[in-house]
């Protein structure tokens, strides 16, 4: 088994810095959290772009979606920011015979308390049970794309 | 939805008795988990039992077979010690229409580095996302019961 | 043995707010670092403020002061923001009587990855051993208030 | 400033090897602490002995005095085992001109919930601030050797 993981940023791998008193996008955290849960399968880390996803453009998913249709694999986890992950599963719905799943964190992978290392568990587990398609994996749960949102003031993802 | 979990002792709940110098299997850590998770769906644990699994014997085999078929919920996650997940599987193969996971650690979820919050995750989207049936979540993978072994030379599971 | 702690804010408290993307001084740390450390002396904490330290004003300064001043306590341990640290300890200079200790962190509390237990370790130790007067526990050290400096592109703190 | 830590075993450095199910004194956790702790003074690890305290011998004890007496140092923590450390740290006293903190864990280092980061950071205060001659730095205390004993019920370092 081969899973390519492509990192956007998120707050899923905010790190702070006290020189600026500022908290800002920092590396990929998939590689220490795959590390630390003792995986075995074969995988890669593409670090495609480091955004807050308030701030991706269209033009930026586009890209996530060249990428995964030209890259050979077939299970893709996406670590994405938790505000507009909802938007870029759909521009990522219709590839055929991919399964594709989106995580993130709702607190920083760095901190002592986060759901970061849980979300990346279920992603891993989902991506290789699900039939092809595009998933969100958040608040313990496995969505398909199109059929949940983030409830900001509950702040978790529910089914719609 | 709703998640029965069932806690059955190993490494994954040890915790260190200073007292006696000694490392025992302790309260299980499946709430702790869950709770820095950010999970939104229904659960409910059961302490089933709190012992290393190279100390299960067939009695105890038989009593988790016996709770999860007389409970009326339709996914399961065992938590077990490593050792004899595999037997413990195969002990629960057969019974219908529900979905069983079992998970682990190899290092105790107490410890700063584990892989007990990634396993936990991977089971609670397994769960939800295989058909019915009997799985081991471990070493970043999903396994179906029957078709997986614990390499204690190399720590880890993998297909067999 | 009884030590006053008096939270002012800084990076040691600070929390991230993933609804609004960004980063700020929450509920002061040392209650949770004390129960985790065992500490079996007595003390109160008072959270006096709760500002990044560049913020603070004279008229704070002042108010920390007083509030030492008036106070019965003999050990004060002070946590506070780093880039200003060292003015607010030339502030509680010539306090008769008192020990008073300045510490804070690089990197906040709540990360895995921290300084904040560490110094304020240091702090107990220095407030229980030093003589009266006024010190900073940062980077490792104790320095007296007048002979030490934040050196901001080294990220540490050092003699005069 | 130059700090000579001494390594000696004991609950601090405990690990936990999965494939024996059993709980052993691994690797001296001090260069890991100090680390995280972003300390900015010299200093230099000796890895004396790797024995749980109640293993302790009287040979053990004269060679750990021999080590102290015959290196050029002027400050010293020892890191050590709690049931046997004060009786060590009596066989320490009469040493000249030296500052020597002895200092562990009640709970491992590698725990998620240690008292061993805020330990050193106390003995690290402690063995800068205070005056020549041998203490205990646990239980959010500096004591000296001779007045301090454990409490093995209540877990904790007290007042003799």
């Amino acid at each position: 088994m081969f899973i390519r993981f492509v990192s956007t940023g998120g707050t899923i791998d905010k790190i702070y810095f006290d020189a600026l008193s500022q908290f800002e996008v920092g590396e990929s955290q998939v590689q220490h959290i795959l590390s630390e849960a003792l995986v075995q399968f074969d995988y890669g880390i593409e670090a495609l772009l480091q955004k807050d996803s308030l701030e991706l453009t269209d033009a930026d998913r586009r890209r996530i979606r060249e990428f995964i249709d030209a890259d050979s694999a077939q299970f893709f986890i996406v670590t994405h920011g938790t505000d507009t992950m909802v938007e870029t599963a759909e521009a990522l719905k219709g590839i055929e015979g991919k399964t594709i799943v989106l995580t993130g964190a709702l607190s920083p992978a760095r901190f002592r308390t986060t759901d970061a290392i849980f979300n990346v568990g279920m992603a891993v587990a989902a991506v290789q049970t699900a039939p092809p398609g595009v998933y969100i994996a958040m608040s313990g749960q496995v969505f398909e794309a199109g059929s949940v949102r983030k409830n900001r003031d509950k702040n978790r993802f529910e089914s719609t």
